[in-house]
C-alpha cells in the first residue's frame, strides 16, 4: 500500500537525519549561469539543472518543494520539466507541490488533480482565503495533506494576516482554528514563516499538534533556532523547513545542504 | 499604441453593448459529450472546442475569462490548448485570466510573466491574503489590471472573509480599503459575488470608482437585476458579469449568449 504523506515524510526525516525541504525554484531570470542551453530547450535545461539538485541532495532533506509559478513562467515546456524533475525524486521522499491554489469547488478539484494526478505530489500548499468548501476537494485524495496559508514570511503579510482582533484572535490565528476542522490532523497543515517567531510561537499553541512549514530561515532572515524552538512538538517533529535558493544556487548544492541539515 | 485593459474594455462593452464576460472553463469530466476527441489528443479537443465557443460568441461579450485551472488539470498540453486558444480571441476583446495566484515577491513575479508574457493577458484575477508586495509584481507591466478576490460566490467565503468587524470593517471592507492604495484606480479591480448582494453594495460605498467583477449569477443564484443596481457606478459601467457554464454547456452558445447580454 502507498504511504501517505505524513508516513513518508516521518520516514525521510529519520533515514536522512533531516527537517529540510528542498525547494525547487528555477529563476533563470537571476541566476542564469545555472541553466545552461535554456535559450534553445526550455524543458531540457529545466529538467537537467533539477535532475542535478535532486542527485546531490537525495538523502539529505526530508521532502522536495518545487514552485511551480518557476516553471509555468516557461509555458507548456515549463510545465513539461517539472514533470519530468518530479518522475526523479526518489520515492522514499515526499513532494510537496508549492502552488498556493484557492478557488471555488470545480476549480479546486481541477488543482487539486493537476497537483495530485498530473504532478504526483504528496501534498500541496493551498489558500485559506475562499473557506473551507475550497480545501475539500483536494482532501478526496486519500493519504494527501494540504499545508494552508496562515502567516506568511513576507514583508506585507500583516496588512491582512494580521487583522484583528475579533474574539481574542487576529485573522491568521481564526484561520489556524477553523482548519483544523476541515480534515484530520494528517490532512492540514500550515505555512508559518520562520520570520515571524511571535505567529509560530502561537500557531504551536493553537494547533499543538499539526504539521507545519516554516519559510524565511536564511535569506529572508529567520532564525533556525528560534524557528526550531517554536515550532517543533515535544516530539522533535511536526515542523519542516524549506530552504530553496540558499541551497539549490550555492555553489555546492549537496555541501551546503548537508551544513543546513545540521 | 497598444490600449490597456480598462481601455480595451470600455470599448468593446460599447462596440458589443454587453457587460457579459465569457468565462472558458472546460470541464470534460462533467460535459464530456463536448470535448470530442479527449482521450487521444487533449490539446486539440480543448482548442477547438475553446474556438468554438469563441466563434459563436466573439460578438457578444466584452471579455473572455479562461480559467487556468480547467487547463492545468491536463498538464502541458492542456496549458498549450489555452495559449492555442487565447490566440483566438479578437484583438479588440480584452483577456481575463482566471488564475487566483498570490505568492510572495520572486514567485508572484513568476506568476506575472506566466499571465502576461506567456498567456498574453491582459488582466489577471488575484488572491490578497498575502498583502500588497504579493500583488506589486503584477502591477509592473503597464496597461495591466488585477481583479483582487474580495469576497467570492461560494457558500464558505463567510467564514474567512467576513471575519471582523474591526474598526466597523469586515476582512473584505478591509482588503476593498487597503488594495485601493496598491495602484491606480485602472490597476486596481475587485471580484465580489453576483451571490452577496449585501456585500457588492458596500463594495460600491467603499469603492465607488473601481471595477468589479461578479461571479455567480445564474447557476450559483446571484439575481442579475439586483447586481446591476448594486453594483453599476453613476455611468452605468464599472462592472463586468461573468457567465460560464451557462453559455459554454447550452446547446446553443451564441442564443444563449445573445439572450443573457440583453
Amino acid at each position: 500500500m502507498v504511504k501517505n504523506f505524513v508516513e513518508k515524510l516521518r520516514t525521510a526525516i529519520k533515514q536522512n537525519n533531516s527537517l529540510l525541504c528542498v525547494g525547487l525554484d528555477p529563476d533563470p531570470m537571476k541566476f542564469s549561469d545555472h541553466f545552461e542551453g535554456l535559450s534553445t530547450d526550455v524543458e531540457s535545461a529545466l529538467t537537467r539543472w533539477g535532475r542535478g539538485i535532486i542527485e546531490q541532495t537525495h538523502d539529505l532533506g526530508c521532502c522536495y518543494k518545487p514552485n511551480i509559478a518557476f516553471y509555468e513562467q516557461f509555458g507548456p515546456p515549463g510545465l513539461q520539466a517539472l514533470l519530468n524533475t518530479v518522475a526523479a525524486i526518489p520515492a522514499n521522499v515526499p513532494i510537496l507541490l508549492d502552488a498556493k491554489r484557492g478557488d471555488i469547488g470545480s476549480t479546486a478539484a481541477a488543482y487539486a488533480r493537476m497537483a495530485f494526478e498530473i504532478v504526483g505530489a504528496d501534498a500541496v500548499t493551498v489558500n485559506p482565503y475562499l473557506g473551507q468548501d475550497s480545501i475539500a476537494p483536494f482532501l478526496e485524495y486519500p493519504g494527501k495533506t494540504v499545508f494552508v496559508l496562515c502567516y506568511t514570511s513576507n514583508a506585507s503579510a500583516k496588512q491582512i494576516q494580521q487583522f484583528g482582533p475579533v474574539g481574542g484572535l487576529d485573522l491568521f490565528e481564526h484561520i489556524v482554528q477553523e482548519a483544523q476542522s476541515w480534515g484530520s490532523a494528517e490532512q492540514i497543515a500550515f505555512v508559518v514563516g520562520a520570520t515571524q517567531p511571535e505567529a509560530l510561537a502561537r500557531f504551536r499553541t493553537l494547533a499543538p499538534k499539526h504539521w507545519v512549514l516554516a519559510p524565511g530561515v536564511g535569506a529572508q532572515g529567520g532564525d533556525l533556532q528560534q524557528t526550531l524552538s517554536s515550532g517543533l512538538t515535544p516530539d522533535q517533529a511536526g515542523l519542516i523547513v524549506p530552504v530553496s535558493r540558499g541551497i539549490i544556487y550555492a555553489a555546492d548544492p549537496r555541501t551546503t545542504a548537508a551544513e543546513l541539515r545540521t
